[in-house]
């Protein structure tokens, strides 16, 4: 390589943000406005500065670093992923991807480029959304959808809003809109990040060029049946709400599997009451997580899971209802960048394929609105919001290789 | 009726004893060895004194009233149930069984009849179990199967064992096995109780002719599959163990329905690990309680379900466990009591079937060494173990006649 790609200095950078957790030894635990982003934060500007960039940590705690380009008047190239963790996770889900970009940085510098446009690198603050059931924080706020409101709604456990957070963090949240980017700011949006799924890792793949970030329907159904002594009362004669919603269940994960590959339908949580060995269930609880790269297919499997329902609490005269906990729709990736991703793959020699992201990640809110890619690296074991996740440095360093490719062909 | 039985009497002792409860208003809670038993249990003496019984209380709270009879070496004719309830239970699960009994001997005195043998009424300490996670402490005590250690061994959910409960209450624990009757003692063992089911009630008819106590086999099973990411795991990498779980609980209920009447089958406790909305589930367990009158079939459906585990873990590789948590072996009851009950309600013009209990009694434990036969009468809508439980006073004074004849039968 003439570029001077370090996977040793991703690596160093890697290493150093480890230590930026509530729970040392116990995986990742890094809380939006918690002293473990502030620390990570002052990191990343540090490392940010070294890159060459203009620093600026913005008023919601998204850290911007800025090489400016020929025309800066022009749409950027912005790069990135973000800083904050689920509780006990791993230590590369969204840091990699601003560690990442801050070695491209590094290797504009060094080479001395002068890029067209602006080179923007972003470290968002709280995409999980584990600690006020939010996410996208940081992300939305650059988008100009985050407002006062919000900041004030969402709570985390200890009752403190995003609003009494930031203000202890040092950021002021009357100014959360300010946070927002000019509309025609965005020119293209890149985001390395692990897998967090088993697939390139199972394949022995180098690359996931994510086509599209699915769609997710996310919703809790209940059987309302009746409560009966389990002993005395004839299998004709009950509404046993665990029968019932368990003959849909058992269905549920086939209709996914009936449907093109990138679809799936999860029932994770599950609860009969009252929960007796030997009383019939009055009452069964149970979620259900779908999602597809097409919105038709999830509407689908949504409507036939309440058929197959209607049908089966209506053989007994019970009934069901539900909530919708979740709505989005899928998000296409820019197919011009994915072509060009595939060519450097090519180029280099690296097994890449489309595949579609299942999970949700910043690049889902920003890929509402501007042209957006993602490269996946393969998580070992498909582990991931866990201390086990891994991902080899090496394949940091090749996506490094991918992406500056990207750019320079932007 | 040239004899005297009184629905009267028998509503005013039922009416009487609500009143020993520890949640007034709140349906009936009598744990034993508390001061509701003990009040209960003065009440119960007062009463079987005024029918002429000559009552002892014995060391583990059984109350029993005995009438000679010509020969009190010959083995006795035994009428009774419980006088404990379950938390918030109805008013005449067991103690209804108590009353009927003592009425009969209200009867037996007023008629200064004399019968061959004597005739023993018995209200049972704990034959809920609730408190100690017991169950038939009383007759179990008499036929000689309760000993120390196991006094020792059960405690209530404040750590108190039946022992230190016994002592408190009065009765020294270290003679429990001095509550046993000689192995000849009873001859008969007969027992009136609501039917705690809605086939009476539903069908209209006055009894339910006991024919049999099923036996009942309750398992927990777990099913073995592995956590995963549920946006970023294709379903055929996946093994979820909600789906293999659910695909043969859904399949449980049916195994039940394919055998005779009487059989049951019911999954009543589910939990899935670690339960949520976006995990793929990593544990389920489930617990089935399977009923029936004949051993053979629960043995099948047992069977059956282990062989639907077997196959459904097997197809992605995960593995299934579980543990026996009851095993009892279904009790007939006399044939020739039953027909004797039979005549006596042709008699009487009563509608009565011949149906299995699909509860267990005192009944159950009794019959296992004596020739026994229980006598249900309708529980409104099936309803029993809570407040609404409710019988009509009259079907008590019903069934007291045919006990009468029963017990003159004899």
């Amino acid at each position: 390589m003439d570029k001077k790609i370090s996977t040793a200095r991703i690596r160093k950078n890697l290493e150093d943000l480890k230590a930026f957790t509530a729970t040392p030894g116990k995986g990742c635990t890094r809380m939006p406005f918690s002293k473990e982003t502030r620390a990570a934060a002052e990191y990343l500007k540090a490392a940010m500065k070294d890159a060459g960039l203009d620093v600026v940590e913005d008023c919601v705690g998204n850290i911007i670093g800025t090489r400016k380009g020929k025309d800066s008047s022009l749409p950027a190239i912005v790069c990135g992923s973000h800083y904050d963790s689920v509780y006990n996770g791993g230590d590369y889900d969204g840091i990699a991807g601003v560690v990442v970009a801050i070695e491209l940085a590094r290797i504009l510098q060094e080479e001395n480029a002068m890029l067209d446009t602006d080179f923007v690198v972003v470290a968002f603050m709280d995409e999980e959304g584990c600690r006020f059931g939010t996410g996208y924080f940081g992300s939305y706020s650059i988008l100009g959808e985050m407002d006062v409101e919000q900041c004030k709604r969402f709570k985390d456990r200890d009752d403190i809003s995003v609003y009494d957070a930031m203000q202890r963090y040092g950021l002021d949240p009357e100014k959360v809109t300010e946070a927002a980017w000019d509309k025609n700011r965005i020119g293209h949006y890149i985001e390395m990040h692990i897998e967090q799924g088993p697939v390139l890792d199972a394949e022995k793949l180098e690359f996931g060029l994510v086509n599209c970030i699915v769609g997710i329907q996310r919703y809790l159904f209940t059987v309302h049946g009746r409560s009966d002594h389990a002993g005395t009362t004839p299998m004709h004669m009950r509404k046993d709400a665990v029968d019932i919603a368990t003959k849909v269940i058992s269905k549920i994960g086939d209709l996914a599997r009936a449907e093109e590959p990138g679809t799936v339908a999860t029932v994770g949580f599950i609860h009969a009451v009252p929960g007796g060995m030997n009383v019939v269930a009055q009452e069964m609880s149970f979620s259900v997580d779908i999602r597809s790269t097409k919105n038709e297919i999830i509407d689908k499997i949504a409507k036939k899971i309440q058929a197959l329902l209607e049908e089966e609490t209506s053989k007994c005269g019970a009934s069901y209802s539900y909530e919708t906990k979740l709505s989005i729709t899928p998000v296409d990736m820019s197919s011009a960048m994915l072509d060009m991703m595939e060519d450097s793959c090519k180029k280099h020699g690296y097994q890449a394929i489309r595949m579609p992201s299942g999970a949700g990640h910043d690049a889902l809110a920003i890929g509402q609105h501007h042209d957006t890619v993602m490269l996946f690296v393969p998580s070992k074991d498909g582990r991931s919001h866990c201390q086990e996740e891994h991902t080899e440095y090496e394949s940091f360093g090749k996506a490094t290789e991918v992406l500056y490719d990207l750019i320079h062909t932007l």
